[in-house]
């Protein structure tokens, strides 16, 4: 892990995406709330916060951070969901693995939950959006 | 979360492929060695197993699953990695979300270690590649 | 921790209940939808559903289990949201405390989703319904 | 996750109360150190204990916080077990959830010690009691 | 991680030492219940049982089992605590892992509780006494 | 848990080290890379490193703290592994616990991963090597 001893403690926040493909078919279940398991966007939207809150616990090298806020948006397209992830703390180190690990993990229960409907639904992208607090400031 | 409990007992696998884009220049120094944060590929896919073992708490409808296998294999192509991560066990329900956790957190991983030489590389895809064991075996 | 290896394995199931008692104003705002941190009911029952998932790690006697059925169902009454949590599963001993931990849990995210709204709404019972599959059935 | 951002840094305190009825027999039993799974009230405390500093995984729209203090006083008397669990930290959210956390943690872990003994056994109420630190202090 | 899928499902047990050399003060103060931090022995038991439930989590490649029985005996020498603890399950896979880290978590516990009086208190082993269960049984 | 919110923040950092003993065949296949499961020295160190972000859950009494540094050096002998942990933040407690379950969780790691060649391998030691940053630094 690197030391991050020294960096100064500055405001931190980070953005993420996720895409998740689906057939037009289930796009309409999730947007009707007819997935099999129930309310898609809401659970993915708290699953991904409550990752983001374990992210140094997932990827191995990540500093433990206490987040001052994190959130997911997620939304639903004719073929495809949708998730935003933003973080935010005050900290030595950057919150970019927390909103791509806050997308990611919503993106997976997303596909969790419309797996029994189409095993084929793809995440198709997970990426930084920006991020800014370090620095340099990033915007895809 | 679904009832599993009249399901019967069958052995069940599945295989999950995530994929990260990134420039040659970082994809060379994965390739050497020569990342900010050390091994790249061998990080991603302890990261990848550990998370797999780790899918019901991540996945708010997932059922906890006694893995009886689970692997990622990572490796690197002229401006990508790709990491198979593959599931096993002997089971009333299928460990779909536990190869798709395990890619997507080994990704995950290898954007937090390749993030210092390039902010924009981008996980590109997390599908499953096929399952066998229950009702349906199915394959993409 | 007993040891339960000599227990038959046979098909358990237990329900319990928690209540949360409120003002009708705070009840009112929850049925409508507008608790300051949002769906109350929706996240309360996750959170409930993931609680039981982790009992053996928050009760220290506990044994693990892989539950094949975890539940919880919340209703909102006039000063009032009731929580009825169920598990099941086939194992070598009960899930008494997977039920009783959910409906603990989804008490306290209800707590936690309207402590804005009134600080002093409080939880007034977590009990165990009924349990059945290991020597003796019980009812409350 | 409500953004504490802006939010000014004090000390925080709070204190939450479970009380947990159960016959005067299962009582003395716990007095006498005579319950099944062992020292009932020992065990309550550190579970809460470890419960309050995993809050933030248990309650999905809770703030991670680095605890300065958590304790959990556990009394028996004639028919019931009252735990008293107090937390403090200095951050820019309260501890009430950490407070009732573990209170109800420590709770379920008395169930879990005594429901051998007597399946019946309730717990009758988790309440905060006080909490300072914040833009108000409050006390029940 | 080790395909065991193809092997037998068989009773497995393991039992594993720590010992944790102190001088005779320090030893003096545990066994009157004077350390600092309280009850030494029985902390470090309770922290040894739920650490045995965790170590799939915390040793990579190991499997995650349902145990059927974990504990820890603590007793206090002239300058030492020995911890002994003891894990069985019915696996296709051993406990020694369970064993070794109920030992040494329990013995890092003891640490904790202690290294205030005497920093320089060591861990002076962590072995495994025995195993059956497997292929081979195994004794040291 | 002790209440640490009066003391100063201070710069802490903690070493500890610890030794596991084994044959020198064992050790010659560590050394060659041809251990049964794979790589042990860089898969000891990663367990350790993550071991350290979740002391406070392992250890009942341990305050949680963002460590802004861990690692874990892994280095081969002929009969033995050493591996030296060390861990820094800037808190008002220190990282003892912190840097010592590193190297245990560490040293469990290397067992896990060479008992398949010998299973009477032993973690012979691990002690605290120095700290400092608090009232009093300490040196073995």
């Amino acid at each position: 892990m690197v030391d991050v001893g020294a960096k100064e403690v500055t405001d931190r926040r980070a953005r993420a995406r996720a895409t998740v493909r689906m057939s037009a078919e289930t796009a309409a279940a999730v947007a009707r709330g007819d997935a099999p398991k129930g309310d898609v966007l809401g659970t993915a939207r708290l699953a991904g916060i409550q990752a983001a809150k374990r992210t140094a616990e997932l990827i191995p090298l990540c500093h433990p951070l206490a987040l001052s806020f994190v959130d997911v948006e997620a939304s639903i397209g004719e073929t495809e969901v949708v998730l935003i992830a933003e973080a935010r703390t005050s900290a030595q180190t950057g919150v970019e693995m927390e909103a791509m690990t806050a997308a990611s993990v919503a993106a997976l229960t997303v596909y969790d939950m419309v797996k029994g409907l189409e095993r084929g639904v793809e995440i198709a992208e997970v990426v930084l959006l920006e991020k800014s607090g370090g620095r340099h400031d990033w915007r895809r």
